[in-house]
């Protein structure tokens, strides 16, 4: 999924899976899973395009969601829930 | 999935996963899956209408159980249970 | 997916996720599963005809499968497997 | 998705999840797959009939490949493995 | 989902998780994920005409890869990652 | 989903799912996810139509992303989350 010739692409922001807050593990677990369509379709304008679909498709809002909170599991586990 | 020009939305309710009771602790996986939903569509007119779409979609419903059961786990393991 | 003005339900039958077997860590997933439809959907009349479609949709009941199952890893956790 | 009318169904076969080896902990976590289905479509001949739909359709066979994994995963964890 | 009448399928080759590198774990994860669909749909005509459907449609090639990781993080799991 | 005639791919990139960093557990993932698909489907001609069908479909980048979070969770617990 990912092309080679692209511009290399962060997909771990930091570099790490550790936040401070369970606030801020929520927003890596957002930009981690928007890495991941980035890298998939580097194309801005078609990813912008996308955008409009799937933001108003409720049924592709709520996998987006579903995608998040598996992005989430993770980083809420590598920081032992922020406990 | 974030516009960076919108209104801060908080994703976490009270920065913690931690809660009282598993009813509690339900109703926050709930939530942040609902905060997905508005993180990534921040118009509410928009969301109002695409509630009609997907509270009578039999396909849908399903699909929002799925996601809120995955938010569920990771808030009940922050929680040992609450055994 | 909560409406605020809809009589409170309660997400977590007996508020625990600990059951005395796994027949009822079973039982409690499916109504948890349930629940959340319903809190989704509180019309009880909306709710019974779409009862008719996914019972009847081999891919929903497929999918209904699916979440049983999430929601019953986290009742299995919590009950360390019954062991 | 349980009419309390219905004859009861055992959810668990047996009662348990731990099975002597992983061969028998795959083939419970079919079973329990497929019980829930049945308590969400009582009907047999309904259950039939979707079988027809289900079996010669690559995308349901992969959906139905996807929740037994997850089964299986809960019981596999319940038995340490089998190691 | 499994015809009684059927020859015994062994639905997890060497009836074991172990194995000796993530490499032959995956390729257990690729054989368990085929096995359930084989036990759900026994001829082998139908399953070689659905191949050409999933092999050549895009959404179905991305859900066996879900149905494969899933199968997979159990078998990593079971072999402590092979740490 | 493997044709025991096609020349053997590897799986699993350095047969290890230990990486330095999260950077190159998540390049882990996006690979182990895209070998599944190329085992399933060997011709490339035919892997390259598809990606420009699930480039420009916002469904299938979604799901994309929901099998790369489960392959991550996987090589991120591997790694004891680069703690």
């Amino acid at each position: 999924m990912h092309d080679p010739n692209a511009t290399p692409i962060q997909l771990v922001p930091g570099n790490s899976l550790i936040t401070k807050t369970p606030e801020e593990g929520r927003m890596l677990a957002i930009k981690m899973a928007r890495l991941i369509i980035k890298v998939t379709q580097p194309d801005a304008a078609v990813r912008e395009s996308l955008r409009s679909v799937y933001a108003e498709d409720a049924g592709m809002l709520i996998a987006i969601g579903q995608t998040v909170a598996t992005e989430f599991a993770t980083i809420a586990a590598a920081n032992n829930y922020w406990k």
